[in-house]
């Protein structure tokens, strides 16, 4: 179409990571077991607990939905049950990862660490803050905050130990911005948003703070905002090899103001009503769409040079990436 | 080195192209000569051919330097002859490509469009300044302008044309951008600045203006700057297939406003005091050093994500590479 952004689907993204996850998988001893626990009536849900069983079972993992509370019966509340369900599936040697359709931050607390595909333990989440990208894996059986484990020196993990896991969404959202060129490869890994103003419209603990951090941690500049002003997130000090006068700054600017700034707008409020002005976009910006709902307008391709409307495939992909790495350092304790 | 861009030579940029050349070479059947033109005294133009006269050689090319005017003897002006010289070689069926080190633009429109490496000949000038990429090569032995030929459909000439020719350090530019990241490859051929914010710090008909040009027509946003207040450049709009709305405007910002927004800045300013502020960079920026002195102050670093200190060796090859068309261009006539 002339005149007009590109479209971007996630399939050829997610391909990429299909391949490697099979590859994973076939060198596996036995088949990765995840437990689903569905704890809600939420639509949303139910829904996303059947797209992870088709995937799963499509890939040759196995999948068990256990349903509890609301889920379960007409009579229970919303989320009864979920940490017995949980404490049930920690304890049982054949489950590998475990992941709560419950949209509460709380009860992820007490998911085993080695069973964590959604990368919420407190211990993952203290690392990402801090942009510690390794640990060690007998770490995460001692109580208390991780040992400053590792500066980064490169993607892969010095001896002894193994990547800290990331929560998946997030995690699928970076890997788009990889591989359309916004991460830029000749710079070093550790560093390689530097440059890059971006804009996210969430501040949840699941999606936009940890990926405010995870973009900031690369060298972005990163305006997050939700209904009030907009924060700079910039990265932490610790761990902060590159470029570290990106510090937390706060904002003054509005959301029209961070936008006529941004290389990379991302949205995902869950809100079939919200819209990101095309308008107010830089031209020849990228624009990426997380939420169920579209957050942007019909002609966002007016304004964006590329625009990608969803990266759920993406992010199952990275479940069971999680999933196979959280198996194997089970195998290293 | 912790916290500072990074400093990138031009060499394994050169590499991808010498092996180009090299493969071209060993397909022809005559190896190609180049003439040089020196008709001046002036120190840069004689080492710069001096350089040419070296790379020549080195890959396997003929290149034979004439003398004439002031390089030719001590009693004769500036330039003279050189008209002579190029009427001279334009008739020698041995010669392939014609070169002059002089520094006014006006005598390079005598050398015939067959052998004009420099990419110099307004019916190559016109191309560029048009966004007309493709010609066909007999259209060359007719006066008048181009016929509009080739809407951009890809990187390849459509049956019955060739690609025009680029000025050399221009292009050698555009090859350097596009080797680190800043043409991004996903975006269409044609379109792949789209949304990269471009400052170019000088207007000559040599380097400053076809460069803006050659930006504005893969759909950067381009400042041109050079004295005077900058100037924006936007793609012309014949053959503007993507992004019609990048026209051009007067622009009111001064260098320093320019700076401030600017993802890649380019300076070509031939005076050793001239220094662009780093102070006025934006953060995570990219910049290429053109100039024979250094435009950039030695921290420049401390803001730039990639810092490119010098483009002659890829020039170089870019002038090969033309030489090499346009040998080839003849035998098709």
């Amino acid at each position: 179409m002339a005149g007009k952004g590109l479209l971007l689907k996630a399939d050829p993204i997610a391909d990429t990571f299909r391949d490697e996850v099979k590859t994973a998988l076939d060198r596996t001893t036995r088949k990765p077991r995840l437990v689903g626990i569905l704890a809600t009536s939420s639509a949303p849900s139910k829904f996303y607990a059947e797209f992870t069983k088709k995937q799963c079972e499509d890939l040759g993992f196995d999948f068990v939905l256990k349903r509890t509370g609301a889920a379960f019966s007409e009579e229970a509340g919303e989320g009864e049950g979920v940490e017995e369900a949980i404490i049930e599936a920690n304890e049982d040697p054949n489950v590998d990862g475990i992941m709560v359709y419950y949209p509460i931050f709380g009860p992820q607390q007490v998911v085993s660490p080695y069973k964590d595909v959604e990368g919420l333990h407190f211990k993952f989440h203290y690392n990402l803050y801090h942009n510690i990208r390794f640990l060690e894996p007998e770490s995460l059986l001692k109580s208390g905050l991780p040992t400053a484990v590792a500066v980064i020196e490169g993607e892969n993990p010095p001896p002894g130990t193994v990547k800290s896991i990331l929560p998946c969404t997030p995690l699928a959202i970076v890997k788009c911005l990889e591989h359309i060129g916004v991460y830029n490869k000749i710079l070093p890994y550790g560093d390689r948003a530097y440059g890059r103003t971006v804009t996210v419209i969430n501040r949840s603990e699941v999606v936009g703070r940890p990926l405010a951090a995870l973009l900031a941690n690369d060298g972005a500049r990163v305006f997050s905002e939700y209904t009030k002003r907009p924060q700079v997130n910039g990265q932490s000090d610790a761990a902060r090899k590159y470029h570290p006068h990106h510090v937390v700054h706060p904002s003054n600017n509005t959301l029209q103001e961070c936008l006529a700034i941004s290389d990379v707008v991302i949205s995902a409020v869950p809100s079939a009503s919200y819209k990101v002005a095309t308008d107010w976009l830089k031209d020849g910006c990228i624009c990426v769409n997380v939420a169920a709902d579209k957050n942007f307008e019909k002609n966002v391709r007016d304004k964006a040079s590329m625009y990608i409307p969803a990266v759920g495939k993406v992010t199952i992909l990275m479940l069971l990436r999680n999933l196979l790495r959280l198996q194997q350092y089970k195998t290293n304790v």
